[in-house]
């Protein structure tokens, strides 16, 4: 189960996992950012973003959406997408989540969208996929899957800005018969959200 | 330094970085994949592919390249590319990498490939970029930073696979007056390179 879109990890390192004793936070010798490094074993722990995979399953002009069973976002409504795996390709991970959470069969088509998620340490990377078949289902993380016609979607109980930005691309290139790639940042500044398209 | 390709992390961890106690590798309930868990305070720490990002840079039709003066792959050359930090977007850790590896300014530019390199569990995103004037130089994990038509590029001593597919496909595009992004798996199986195209 992809564990969606919840931190993964714990934002603050107390102790060495090679070694178990103390790390401090430090710049390194040589480096330019402050790194967790072990007081005794000189353990350096880097922090790096990670990448939720993403697909926008069509069949016949509808999009398969499901509604999220857990936070964050409970009850909203999302794409397939969850956290890459290691060992994985960031296509098969898109394909994997379809599976895990719709119970859905796909093919992952072309890029739609890389948004860097910067606060939280994310980079959200969604692909065009085709439902293989309407054999799908709703997985342990959903609490509904459906397919939308572009004028039914819940705009307003969309789960993630991220998902947001790419279900309007996708639907701006399908009506213009292209399939571009998009890019967008999602930030906090000041506190308040600030969007960057690239 | 973007410390690039190096493996950036304990491939095993023997300790909770929250509470250093013992973890042990376990499936944890609803989950599918074996992660490390704690045995004391049972914090799950997952692991999960990073992303190297990197740019290629052009200036009047010539190609900046990289001699790396780091391990792995010392000596040989490849593009201004290493780890993204967390805070950063994907394009701004490629533009600061060639700042940081060639002490270039650079324009990011379209994205030129994706490549997943499956058993070092990392992403490659490559971009096509501008240099915005020709003072750069050699930063300290250069040995050497040069300016090479496409006739010049010495494909037998580039640093990386994910890197020979970028330039490859660049240059094509740049010949055909497109610009593609390009999708490739780089894997080993039964001890020998696959490589997919996607």
């Amino acid at each position: 189960m992809g564990a969606s879109f919840r931190l993964r990890y714990p934002l603050v390192m107390k102790f060495c996992s090679t070694c178990g004793h103390p790390v401090i936070s430090k710049i390194p010798e040589g480096d330019h950012l402050p790194r967790f490094v072990c007081t005794a074993c000189n353990t350096i722990h880097y922090e790096n973003p990670r990448i939720i995979a993403g697909c926008i399953p069509e069949w016949e002009g509808k999009l398969l959406l499901c509604r999220r069973a857990i936070e964050p976002r409970r009850g909203y409504w999302t794409i397939p997408a969850g956290f890459m795996e290691n060992g994985e390709a960031v296509q098969d991970a898109a394909a994997r989540e379809a599976q895990e959470e719709a119970l859905a069969d796909v093919e992952i088509g072309s890029l739609a969208a890389i948004v860097n998620v910067i606060r939280a340490h994310q980079v959200h990377i969604m692909f065009r996929a085709r439902l293989k078949n309407t054999n799908f289902g709703v997985g342990p993380e959903s609490l509904e899957v459906g397919m939308y016609d572009e004028a039914d979607i819940p705009w307003s109980e969309i789960a993630f800005l991220s998902v947001d930005f790419a279900l309007r691309r996708y639907l701006e290139d399908r009506r213009a018969g292209r399939e571009d790639a998009h890019f967008r940042d999602i930030d906090y500044v000041d506190g308040k959200i600030v969007l960057r398209d690239r």
